[in-house]
């Protein structure tokens, strides 16, 4: 068994963790930390998980959980974990985290975008990017793991296979995405009321989101093609779960052929547990996926604008957090991806 | 294995019987039947299910489904298995049935609330109510199980304590319920649309709804007490899954030592997997039973009016409907009751 | 034109008042107070208000509102005005408080209910209980008018006809009440953020909320009865607006006519213009009357149980709210009472 | 007064209408029709109008309506006003079509969009295409006006300014736009059930939906500039109401000056009574523009990426449908353009 330990478990993204980490096979969940609940049992927290959890949450202390468990997945802000992780802890205990530190590969890029030096640059080449699909090779022999934004997930992964084909033209790649509203957090502010969000749409961040360098860098990284700046706007959306990313760009002109397009996503996503191509016709609607670790994806070629329009959606706290982190974890340790991951989401 | 279809799969209460039965470790799905998707891969009728169910819905051939075999769960408007159910069939195969056709013991009764003559009376006798809870002895030995309505299961789990130890005056029992619209069906209908339910709620069926002669009923089964009329009315909440009961009772005089009550319920629940008294000051919603098969309850005595008020959760297609249905298949099949229906629900 | 001011106008029934004041022909609005929001424009902290309202929210000086004004209009927390309020006061402006210091006749009940020592009892017998349908001529002639809760409004308008006319048996009245978001105000806290209270519906303050001896106390001044305590059960529902109370009560044995039921709730309502009666079948559902100062009321005679079932709904910002006060500022001025409140709602 | 008749009363553009007709102090409202309930009176068929509305809808007879009218609204279907409007009408009655019929200039684009022969391709040049805020002179003294989609609508106001001051590469325009519910109407479909469209988001009408031409041709018009083909993609959003869409355009180098950008859009819209470009930093969101007839929009330069986004909010069915509508008809007959549509929105 895998002891693993939560850090930062009352936080939504943690407390998905500690719910799927639960019905994982090959896990042991050995403790969940908090800071705004320490000492309080997680099932008083949540009383959803009702006579489950009822050990209390403990305080975050590293030298004791890097002692006591062969994983820590953390579930913080940002610079948080890159301040309290000491480079000896990795020999001990593997590390994904779901936060943004160690995302980037460039601390100069952190710095400019979330205002703030980088506390650890040097841990940085060490880090895994864990978009699985994409990067299975490095993550299962990594001991440091940067699990990807929920934003990037879903965006790369529509994108993935065009730049990587030479498809299209990255420089007009326009990025719209549309979430849920567990993706800003359970912190109390006045704009996450119910009264504030419900019966609305908007954009926020408009040209400065942070998981905007995010998805730069990576696909750069991924596909080792010079990435020029692209548009990513993000909107909120009154549901409680979900992505949906619409991807424009325009297609190479030696690119303009549906089957060709079409073989490009199937060879990429064919054996892929978690990825579907959704059949002709058919788009993603962010229901499909909720509850699930599964990305849906579609395309269209519109030859009256020359442009592609792809269409992907995860369930953001799960393909787009702690489920994802899980499928690392599974590749870092050996097993099966999908273990623990599978299983039939709920319908609504 | 357990060989089981579902017939009537595409509904809301069929499509979650596939989907936690496909989870079931003793169970074998042979068949999911539709009369509107006869031959369409079920996992087109509802793409969230990704690569699973990709076999194709088929036509309601009862011979067959009998004959194939070892348990079947109906999920069918009411009249339908009545009409459809041969007696000899029981001789094969055991019967869930998720519709109303059963669950009242008197035939009379049926026809008033129903307008429809009973097509199967002779059937009745052996029927049994499938609360399991409270009929577990019947259920495992019955050929013939009339699983319970939504609103009867949370309402009657909440009030079945109180009275069977005679703490209530049964003349002033008061329910009203609170239901998502995922109860109201899949069918089109102008009330239905998500314009002409949003944002609102009504109460519907006022002094009229078939639930209620079915509450009074089974209340008398279980507790061989004479009960009278009482007053039920639902109510339409804009959301997916979830029932609320609020029950009201006078005390009876003899009754309103809190620490009685409160034992009366713990020696009525304390080894129920499935049943969860919340604790003091800690009152059902809907958002904790999600996805669970748990009911929550809590009560409060009010000294000022001498009345005790009970409420209690459930998510109206698990406990309401397919994982009841699934407790009562695993207690006639002699397995653990909680056989496929553990797994922490979602918290969102 | 009547010179008018709100304090406390940017929580949800302030702001509302400040919006339906602005379209009020004989209203001239003077001032709008803050405190978290001083000198910032009104159209700021509500950008929902266009070019309208973009004068700064002054700080609160009673002094100076009282010398510019005919009318204050405070939508604050509960024991504010009675704080502020000197009784010379009275002498230059009338005073319609939104909140609860002056709704309950006696400062013990107040006290035993608020825990909190009435800082005014002296005003209290001078204070008029807006509940304009029912307290008409009192209210005409006041200085200082307590605007009815939300709950009791809708309550006390589907109860007052049948405990006036001794219909129903008053030791068994129920209610209960089911209201929107907005009800709880702008305030930050957990239970209030969308991800904690969409898709869900929960019972608060089951046995001890604050509206119950309002709507005690009412019943019992405007009908000069001695009023048991009833049952009271708040629910909240994940929509914006909108309280429906559906409300039960056993028929005196001389009372089951439905005949005589109906010409009773018709002779009380036939000129309002402000409360309708639904046709037979027709129950009230709280979109119907979203965004209007209507109170839609419709029930049924249960022979089987002996019961009326009532329900009504309203807007709880308007009637429950800000266009009650307005109904009682149109009384106060001697002016049509539906002026300024007219207008057809929207429909969604 | 002026008198009006609204054709197609009881879909949701319909019934609007016949909400801010009632409201307007210069029109006398003679007559709403209807095909599904003829001879019921329309506040049966909308509750929400309490006692208001009680005449009964009638059957559409043109002849009838251009006789006893000045100005005909109609909300039908695409193909019927186009189908029942005679050439001869037009001397009588002015014409106001919230439908497609006469929005494309060309017989051709309306035969290749919306796969039927357009039935009166000679009415097509006397149609004037009611965007007011651009094409005020001509609305001024037509007699058919084409009222726009409700995406053109949000789409248009947000580009013109940039098409028109040539500060955008118009070969670049991405316009990825949420709508409400409410847009898809009140007909029965399974996508339209609350269990089938809340909690989630999908983008439909990929590459094909019919606004685009609708939209790529205005631009043309008002502009006088060959516009090529753009990339329109809508989504659905679970609320009632609303429009956002959000435009991205690679600006001309010689266009990137923010100071530049801004006093374009400003003399655009400073006298603009229903346009509100807001402040820096804040952009639109669907809540704040819900129940008006406004539109507000901001932009952002991204010197990243070179792009310009601006992001446009309406009321779908006001802005979008019956509000423009009136504001149309304000114009067609010489009022005040804002005439009946003031008053200050819900903020909630």
């Amino acid at each position: 068994m895998i002891r693993a330990a939560v850090i930062g478990s009352t936080g939504y993204a943690g407390i998905e963790l500690v719910r799927l980490l639960s019905q994982h096979p090959e896990v042991e969940l050995t403790a969940f930390t908090s800071t705004s609940y320490v000492d309080q049992p997680l099932n008083e927290v949540y009383p959803q998980f009702g006579k489950q959890f009822n050990s209390p949450c403990v305080a975050e202390d590293w030298e004791k959980l890097v002692e006591n468990n062969d994983v820590l997945f953390c579930a913080l802000p940002h610079g948080h974990v890159a301040e309290k992780l000491q480079p000896q802890f990795l020999e001990k205990v593997k590390v994904i985290d779901l936060g943004a530190d160690f995302r980037l590969p460039e601390a100069s890029t952190y710095e400019a975008w979330y205002n703030l030096p980088h506390p650890q640059p040097l841990l940085l080449p060490e880090a895994v990017y864990g978009l699985t699909e994409w990067n299975r090779k490095l993550v299962s022999s990594t001991r440091l793991l940067a699990n990807p934004g929920c934003y990037p997930t879903a965006t790369l992964l529509g994108l993935l296979p065009l730049v990587k084909a030479d498809l299209i033209d990255i420089s007009t790649i326009v990025v719209d995405a549309k979430s849920g509203v567990s993706g800003a957090g359970r912190g109390l502010s006045l704009d996450r009321l119910f009264t504030e969000c419900h019966e609305s749409v908007k954009a926020y961040g408009v040209a400065n989101h942070r998981h905007t360098p995010e998805i730069e860098a990576s696909l750069a990284t991924i596909t080792d093609i010079m990435i020029p700046p692209i548009s990513f706007t993000p909107h909120l959306i009154p549901m409680h779960r979900g992505i949906l990313s619409t991807i424009y760009a325009k297609l190479k002109s030696s690119a303009t052929d549906l089957e060709n397009v079409k073989s490009i996503y199937q060879v990429a996503y064919e054996n892929e547990p978690f990825v579907r191509m959704l059949p002709k016709g058919i788009f993603p609607e962010t229901r499909y996926v909720k509850g699930s670790n599964r990305c849906d994806i579609n395309f269209k070629l519109d030859s009256r604008t020359g442009r592609i329009i792809v269409v992907s959606a995860i369930d953001n706290l799960i393909k787009g957090a702690a489920g994802q982190a899980i499928q690392n974890m599974n590749c870092m340790f050996n097993l099966a991806e999908t273990l623990g991951l599978e299983g039939a989401p709920a319908f609504i």
